[in-house]
């Protein structure tokens, strides 16, 4: 598909939320395919996680995006799938791999859409891949459990905040669901919310730093809760921690299923994005400063450089294995 | 939200249809949680009015738009809701007012639309709110009993006309209702409409003055009759009349539920919007007078004469008031 | 790409235009891409013609749209594509062929949009290949020439028409071009302009037999003149000839290229889309005959009955081929 104006900021590249849309939909056509291809009940892959997305290189209006899927590990009740994003400048010729994802689906029945199914298994060349596949499997279970307990924090508005703190850049949206935005049992495809996730946590980088920004990064996303058709959601955005090059920024999704009184407002996702500050020519710029007031926000910060360190050591200890 | 290339005209400035629907999904929003926020009926908002609305500054591509709306009147059977728009240029960090709006909006049964359900009263902090508001519900009730007789005329269509006349710059579209134009009872949204109708009259001031034009007001609009999923409209605008600065042109909205044989075409909504005319520079320019050629253009030039010159003189008393 | 609500119509038949939108998106890319696959001028490949295409089953909400295209001729100055849509239920595992497309794209220089370049020559495995290409671009480039003669005509308006008249059903859009219309040369993609006539062509046949219909096939669309970042385009339609079980709509696109004075209205493209009637279980209706009231309209409707007749024809000799 080709990049248009509207999936890019002023400056043309693409927003990150474009790319996490895609990447989402090949997911869901790849893994729905398989769990419906042996004999049984008809169902719809709904997305559980996607795990840690970085973005190698920016993408810009007038290229075409060339997205590949494969389904990597198949466990009783979910499925792994690998995306490829690949910008091609069909001027030049020109090919860059944009980034690559993983993606746990779970399959749900489209008679009873609270009824998980089973997933027929795939075949692996080698044992190796399914031992590894496992390992992941588990990794991303317990990681999931916990972020269930982390959910409960809301982002309260601040009157007259001073430049560089949290208050100052915090921003939140509210989007009607319509019949686009869901799949066939009538729930928001995860790459929707992805989108507008990415939406918010721009404005908040973009107002902390007033220079153009990219998504550098995408830290790993739980979809604990549905969300239906006809509800409102609220996505707010606010600053963690910034590094000399980098900022960090939480977003929560809040469901509103508004004319259904039998449910309260709740929380249906978050996660952590971060972006960094380009030059006109596309150089990485300084980053000013988050100053943060609060103990909680203290604390955000220091756990948002910690965040930031792992990730920094892990990329070294790749490196280091890729120079060996 | 950030504004997109597709949000805005070639100059770079926001359609103000675009607000518009903004403002409407923000004023259904609020108003359909405030119903539903007792037990009872689960119901649906559906606009039935906006009141005269100016547009103080025109926003730009790469600006976030933000909506605040807040319920200050209720009656009976319907909900009065304010919204603000402000604009803000998150590079720069400077906010501005674009506009303020005043929506009516009715709730409507899940079950039976044709029921309206009771309003949950709010609470007013003085005595004088729920009076003034009380003021505002009678002043519009009468103005919606007016329009309701208004509304037979017909756009027809004129060969080979001269330019600056009526004919040469009237216009007309048609669009199929589909799935996203629509609330969860299968009707067109408020502000669906509305963007239509400032799509057309924008086209008509453009074919009129050919220079880069801008929403500068829209008067009262009533939504007298619901459209219905799967309908074509059309929407058509003639020119009424010319100030030295600006342009006032009519919008019809006729509905065509084509596959329901049970039904005719009928005229659902009507309004008068007023355009200015921009140079390079943002500098409103002379608008061309408009030519009317048979009695019933002139007679309503001279109509159009009269709302200018009324809205012109209660601004000019309201810049007394804030004087004093 | 999965289909959503807001590519169907309400009985859930994706439109034809949707269908031709992402045909002429992937020719485009595949023609771009091999006419800069050599040092030279970079340059954007524009649609110049589609040949005449059948719609062989309807596509439906939910389905995955498989879309792939080849290069299949090359000419100094033009490419020729075929492009094949297989639509894909990923429930059961179900695919259909939805359309084969042949189109015609034209290098122009990025530099200078008025230069046409030269295309790369491709290889051809067997030299009937060559030889069958080049008769189809000679029979085309024919075609060309004769549409170019016939494109003076313009529709009427009429009052107060009866039911099954010409007059009753035709139909106009207008549609003003924004920027993720086009493409990086600032011209309206041809896939744009073909969703829009589809869109007219099917409000006019909604209107004559007021039931579900579909597109079942449109004839060669030639693109003689590009149209612009920034003009209004009106598209309208009406109906020619009508057979037991099929509608033929005859659609013109004409540019108004408002904001430059330099320039008159003109017309960019025509074409005849034909359309069927369905029942609700997806079998072809009878169609209310089409009721020609001018010497005009007789004419026209002869003229289609002698395609009509001239297809049916073709298509027999092609059934009796195969059954060889």
């Amino acid at each position: 598909r080709i990049m248009r104006p509207d999936d890019a900021n002023i400056a043309g590249n693409v927003h990150g939320g474009t790319i996490l849309k895609m990447i989402e939909e090949a997911g869901a056509i790849i893994s729905t395919r398989h769990c419906n291809s042996q004999a049984g009940e008809p169902c719809v892959a709904a997305l559980a996680r996607v795990e840690r997305t970085d973005f190698l290189s920016p993408m810009c209006i007038g290229e075409v995006a060339n997205v590949s899927a494969e389904i990597t590990y198949t466990s009783r009740h979910s499925v792994e799938v690998q995306v490829n994003v690949m910008s091609e400048n069909i001027l030049t010729g020109a090919k860059k791999v944009t980034n690559k994802a993983t993606l746990w689906y779970v399959p749900l029945s489209l008679k009873n859409v609270n009824k998980v199914l089973e997933v027929p298994p795939i075949q692996y060349t080698r044992k190796e891949q399914e031992d590894e596949g496992k390992k992941r499997y588990e990794e991303q279970k317990l990681d999931r459990l916990e972020t269930k307990q982390r959910n409960g924090d809301v982002i309260l508005p601040v009157i007259n905040p001073e430049p560089h703190t949290v208050g100052y850049s915090q921003s939140s949206l509210i989007h009607l669901v319509g019949p686009s935005d869901c799949t066939l049992l009538g729930f928001v495809h995860g790459g929707v919310t992805m989108k507008l996730m990415d939406e918010v946590a721009g404005i908040v980088a973009a107002r902390h730093c007033k220079t153009n920004i990219v998504t550098a990064s995408v830290d790993a996303i739980n979809f604990h809760e549905k969300i239906k058709k006809g509800c409102v959601i609220t996505v707010s955005g606010r600053m963690t921690f910034t590094s000399n090059k980098s900022m960090e920024i939480e977003v929560f999704v809040d469901a509103d299923p508004f004319v259904d009184e039998a449910r309260e407002r709740y929380r249906a996702v978050s996660a952590f994005f971060t972006y960094v500050s380009l030059s006109k020519e596309g150089k990485p710029l300084p980053v000013p400063q988050l100053l943060t007031e609060t103990e909680d926000e203290k604390r955000r910060f220091e756990e948002g450089k910690g965040r930031y360190l792992q990730t920094k050591a892990k990329r070294q200890a790749q490196m280091q294995q890729a120079a060996q």
